[in-house]
Order: structure tokens, then C-alpha cells, then sequence
């Protein structure tokens, strides 16, 4: 069964410190601070790449369930916004993931796109990883 | 509060189409397949970007909680391994995550590193957000 990679390297203290993040396959070679995760510096943080991975996930389970469903699409665009709050009891938690996906599928009814994007939703394997977290979805079937 | 974006474009089926990611601060921009993902073809995927996130986060967190208990870490070093099974009622699953996490940090004892790291695995945000997700840890402080 695939086994997926990456590394983190953080140096220093939480504030004065930095870190660099790599994946398995290369593909991603990024720097991070805490700067860019909590007070909106320029860079790359952790939620961003849950977010990428999340709007991945879901977009390919997507185009999974309509290809199955005799509907492949053209295009399905989604953007996950993660969002991070500073809890009373101290620490941050990401209290929401929204998905907005648009879709260009030939052929398909509103009500059945709109189904497919519910069932990627709760089904696909980034979803059920973070079943723990408030999910919403918003969906539109482009003209 | 911080909000973190990130995009994800498909186009075609699931096997035979291709996607592109994105996320809101341009740091990350790759394609990714169904093969990099279950076939193990070159390539990120989804769950390659999740390891990502989260080796990330829990290596910012230790070394929050380093500083807060007056042991600025030097480095810290963390393996993010995802595993993904294809389930016998069809469909994947994230099985489980193993953070493998190796610091090297003055004057602490190999007790209090082991403590700080368990803190973080169990508090770190993206931990918290994949709390229906098995995650494991070995942590070891380098002499």
C-alpha cells in the first residue's frame, strides 16, 4: 500500500525561529515561520497545506464519483479556506474547512452534481482523516 | 483571525485526467495524478501534502513547547509517514500517520523531550484537526 513523505526541520524558538518543509517526491521545498502562520506575513504555514491537500483530495474523489457515475467532468475547481483561531484556554485550533468548488460537467442535472460533491465530501480520504473538524461545502454546476 | 487558501483544478476522469494545486501564498504549485497517488508513479498527492501540514505544525508546536520550558530547541527534525489503504467495502482510507521526530536541544533531559514531543503530537492544531486519525510517535533526542 502506497506510504506518502514529508519532512519538517524547524531551528530556534517558536517566534525567532524558522522551518523548511520538504515532500517525498520534491515537489515541494518550502520555507515557514511563524510570522506567515499567525500574523499574516508573506509564506507558506501548515494550514495552507492542509488546505492543498484537502482541496486535492476532494476534487479527485469528485471527479471519481461522476466518472463512475457516467459524467466525467471537464473541470472541477475547488478552494479550501482553513481557519485558524487562538483559543481562550491558550494554543490555536482550525475550526473550519471550507470547500467552494465550481464543476463543468456535461450532462449532468444541478441536483445530481450537487449529491456527488456531498458524497466527496463526507467519502473522500482527506475528509474522513479530518472528520474531527467542521467541514461545509459550498458546490455550483457551471453552466 | 488567520485564514489560509488553497486551490485545487481537475480536468477528466480519475484515472485519466490530471490535476494542478495551488496554494493562496504561491509557495506550492504542482500536478498530481491518480498513479502518483495509488500507483506509485513520480509525483505529490494528497496525502504526501498532509504529511506536510502536519510535520509542519507538530514541529513548530515542540518547539513552542520547548520555549515555553526555557529549552529552545537547536533543530528539530520530524518524519511525517501517511499511509493509505484501499478498503475491502471500496474507496481509501487514511490508516494512520507516524511522526518520527528526532531534536536536538540543550540541557533537557531525554524524559522532558520525550513529554514535549507527546504535548505537541496530541496538541499541535493539524493534530487536533485529524483527531479521528490514528497517529503515532517516536521521538528521540539526539545526544
Amino acid at each position: 500500500m502506497p506510504t506518502s513523505k514529508a519532512e519538517a526541520v524547524w531551528e530556534g524558538g517558536s517566534r525567532e525561529g524558522k522551518g523548511a518543509i520538504t515532500t517525498g517526491s520534491g515537489a515541494v521545498a518550502v520555507a515557514y515561520t511563524w510570522q506567515a502562520r499567525f500574523e499574516e506575513a508573506p509564506g507558506t504555514n501548515p494550514e495552507e497545506l492542509l488546505g492543498a491537500a484537502h482541496a486535492g483530495c476532494f476534487s479527485m474523489a469528485l471527479a471519481a464519483g461522476l466518472t463512475r457515475a457516467g459524467h466525467p467532468p471537464t473541470r472541477i475547481r475547488t478552494t479550501a479556506k482553513v481557519k485558524i483561531e487562538s483559543q481562550a484556554t491558550g494554543g490555536w485550533k482550525i475550526t473550519n474547512i471550507h470547500l467552494d468548488c465550481a464543476g463543468e460537467v456535461p450532462g449532468i442535472t444541478a441536483d445530481d452534481f450537487q449529491q456527488a460533491a456531498e458524497g466527496a465530501k463526507k467519502g473522500c480520504p482527506v475528509s474522513q482523516a479530518l472528520a474531527a473538524t467542521d467541514i461545509t461545502l459550498s458546490a455550483r454546476l457551471l453552466a
